[in-house]
């Protein structure tokens, strides 16, 4: 047993130490690890599995919408990024400047890019002249950089991995449309892959991208009843266009200015995906993005027929589409099921001798711990469908987490004791003024994350200053 | 007949010019473009989808092979680049180098990373303590910096995309082994998906890799009679394991340093592709990588019924795993054919009112520029059967191409003049000494390519110098 409690106690409990718990999983279910580059971080093979699963499915969708995918440089000229005014203020800050190529002094910095609307504006630029070169619907996948003082694994490090695409369209309408289309494809997305429920909604000025006319996001609810922010869409009206001049000729043959949009999620999905699904036990993946599905366990297994039947259903699951392994190390049985439970592996399958022998196994499901003996016959479909039932209880359990962890308030007093007792989104109205919202960070820590696309009016009164209120505003302590 | 002229007049003819041709292939395709950052280059969609195919199929041969993706940090810090002295004589010169995070100087200089052999090195110096956590054979998908003088797309650029795979092995014969797996599945690769047939052979130390014990090669020959490195694979022994440290337990107890390899391929393949294949058309791509794979180009296609039966034919070979597109823009069908042609696009599609009348359709070979008239049914399973001739066919002009270019020489005065005057691979002997390899640089301006697994003994005596011959050497110039 010395084995197993050792795994066991090395994870701290969620509820003595949530920011310990999160770091353990990250290191116990081998996701990432520290490298000799302070504040960038390595993504181990489960870690990068998971984002690679990440890629493929987004990707899909992203296809089905239209969407064109190129590469643009890592480097961004000094000269270009500081074009547009509200950008350059937003990102100079946080960049990696390169100074040096080769053994010669540059004649221009470059910086490594924090994000690339500067360079798709520039290849827009000379792209587009004509009506009928509209719309662009690009988008690249690759890494960024932005020098934070503070990192932590997957949720901010100096360097992260993401897509972001960039489009352009003939009129602000249409970029308006793909703005929202970008952020209900996000907001799908979370909820059918991740199995995390999302509040969609927009951001208030404060919060808006560098930029940006608006900024649209998806906020997820940690286990912790923190707000984390999933995905955003921006559009950026004209603004970028009168900067970089893209141009085009409409079909009365008038120059217009292009109206764009961009949109991002980033493996901080990975980091949201522990802190709303895991546990104690350690990781748990939704069936839909995990890398492995199926574990299977054989017990005594140097007994005749066992490894024979365990590679038999391991056969069956791959041919079906269903993503196991088998696990024949000679660790004891003991220690692969804390290992896969550790990992986060959806549902484990045990089969010995005595399993055999009745013509069943035993399969274990990662999410509610539950032992079921199931019959070998007819056993992929089973398992395919217990799939399913995990998936789908997963995400069950994120939203009644979420919803019993959203709280209305109508007096400040109300609100504020709220957000200090009782974790996770507080609604409640705003009248739009940024005084209030950083009133409110003072007082609670609390920030803005959204006027939510669905409305309600809890009372007519800003919860801060009491003047007129303009929009319902989910708050929240957040990472 | 204006807009088909100018576009096939605006690329220059093969046998006029290579370069220029090249150049205007990789420009008229729409595969790149240039960026406002000196040297870099953008991958526009239709070149980007190429490396995305490129990238899916090898990866599931990586992925039967064993191999586990990660990602490791962009930067190297400068003290970790230097840690073995062979491998920093060879990238310091042509490395960018980061001072500067955010407004603040760094305490030490980073690299953008030309290459991550440190990087592993330093993750493995972390994770391998004895024999049980070996091997380890990871790989990553990432963009890569050297600083070059002179730029060309898809073969030079100061960024390019590319996989690098990292090994640690108990033994010397595992790493040796491992160093051959991967070039055999690498010309495994060229050959199945990219129709281009490749020398397999090690280099001699002057072209080896800065801190190879070993270094094997594939080489493509190109139109022009210059070969191009396609892929390599590096033994390192266990040097780099002494200057990081790397060490484990073995059965017996006994500290062993590991033994490593590496092995990577690049965007360069594109270029291969272009080179390989193109003709005075253009691109000319093989089918199993296409992106798009058939054309359909609707004949009067606003007479009623053509259009109807155009989306009949797409949806039914999408069905069939046929990645197939419509050109139902209003273009005329001659321009539409000139860029199909163009964009290498293997098969095309015409169906037209008397077409649909005679229960038939137009095919046109991309390869051959042959026409067939095929009936419409069962044309999926014939369509399929024609992608698989192209491919074949594509494959065996490309090694009747080679082959036929490939000289052997056993006098140094021939040998000189087969270089000068026959454009290709010569084969001659050679004694083994960098001198030699040297002088016939500077006479030929051809470099060895490799010594190839498959020896013949030609002569006795080394080409240049007339001593005792080591080994038969495939000679050229290269890209």
């Amino acid at each position: 047993m010395a084995d197993e409690k050792k795994q066991v106690e090395q994870i701290t409990s969620m509820a003595e130490d949530f920011a310990q718990w999160y770091t353990d999983i990250v290191s116990k279910a081998e996701l990432m690890d520290y490298s000799s580059v302070k504040g960038c971080m390595i993504f181990k093979p489960a870690g990068y599995a998971i984002w690679e699963n990440i890629q493929k499915n987004l990707d899909a969708m992203f296809k089905k919408a239209g969407v064109e995918n190129v590469y643009m440089p890592l480097f961004i000229p000094e000269s270009l990024l500081e074009k547009e005014k509200d950008h350059v203020e937003g990102f100079a800050p946080e960049v990696a400047w390169v100074t040096h190529g080769g053994l010669e002094p540059l004649e221009e910095r470059l910086c490594v890019r924090p994000t690339s609307e500067t360079l798709f504006c520039d290849l827009y630029a000379n792209l587009v002249h004509s009506y009928r070169d509209l719309p662009k619907v690009y988008n690249q996948w690759c890494s960024v950089v932005r020098w934070e003082k503070t990192t932590r694994p997957f949720l901010r490090s100096r360097e992260f991995l993401w897509q972001e695409g960039h489009t352009a369209h003939a009129t602000a309408e249409e970029a308006q449309e793909r703005t929202e289309q970008m952020l209900n494809l996000y907001a799908e997305f979370c909820e059918k892959y991740l199995a995390i429920p999302v509040v969609k909604g927009r951001k208030t000025d404060k919060e808006k991208f560098a930029g940006a006319e608006a900024t649209y996001t998806i906020e997820a609810l940690m286990h912790d009843g923190k707000a984390l922010q999933s995905g955003t869409s921006h559009n950026f009206g004209d603004g970028f266009a009168r900067a970089f001049n893209i141009q085009y000729t409409d079909k009365d043959n008038t120059l217009q200015y292009v109206h764009q949009t961009s949109w991002g999620m980033s493996t901080r999905l990975i980091g949201a995906i522990i802190m709303v699904h895991g546990d104690d036990s350690g990781l748990k993946l939704p069936p839909a993005i995990a890398p492995v599905q199926v574990m299977i366990v054989p017990i005594m297994q140097t007994k005749e027929g066992v490894l024979d039947k365990a590679n038999e259903l391991l056969n069956s699951f791959n041919a079906a589409g269903i993503r196991a392994k088998l696990d024949s190390t000679d660790k004891r049985p003991g220690f692969k099921f804390a290992e896969q439970e550790m990992r986060g592996i959806p549902l484990r399958i045990e089969v010995g001798p005595k399993d055999i022998e009745a013509g069943t196994c035993v399969a274990v499901r990662r999410d509610t711990h539950e032992k079921l003996t199931l019959p070998l016959n007819d056993l992929t479909e089973k398992i395919s469908g217990l799939l399913e039932d995990i998936q789908q209880n997963m995400y069950d359990t994120a939203l009644a987490h979420r919803d019993s962890h959203t709280y209305d308030a109508v007096e400040y007093e109300e609100f504020k004791k709220t957000i200090d007792e009782k974790p996770g989104f507080v609604r409640a109205m705003w009248c739009g003024d940024r005084a209030c919202e950083d009133r409110i960070k003072e007082d609670t820590g609390a920030t803005s994350r959204c006027m939510p696309f669905d409305q309600v009016k809890l009372s007519d009164k800003c919860i801060c200053c009491g003047k007129p209120a303009k929009a319902l505003v989910y708050w929240g302590r957040a990472y």
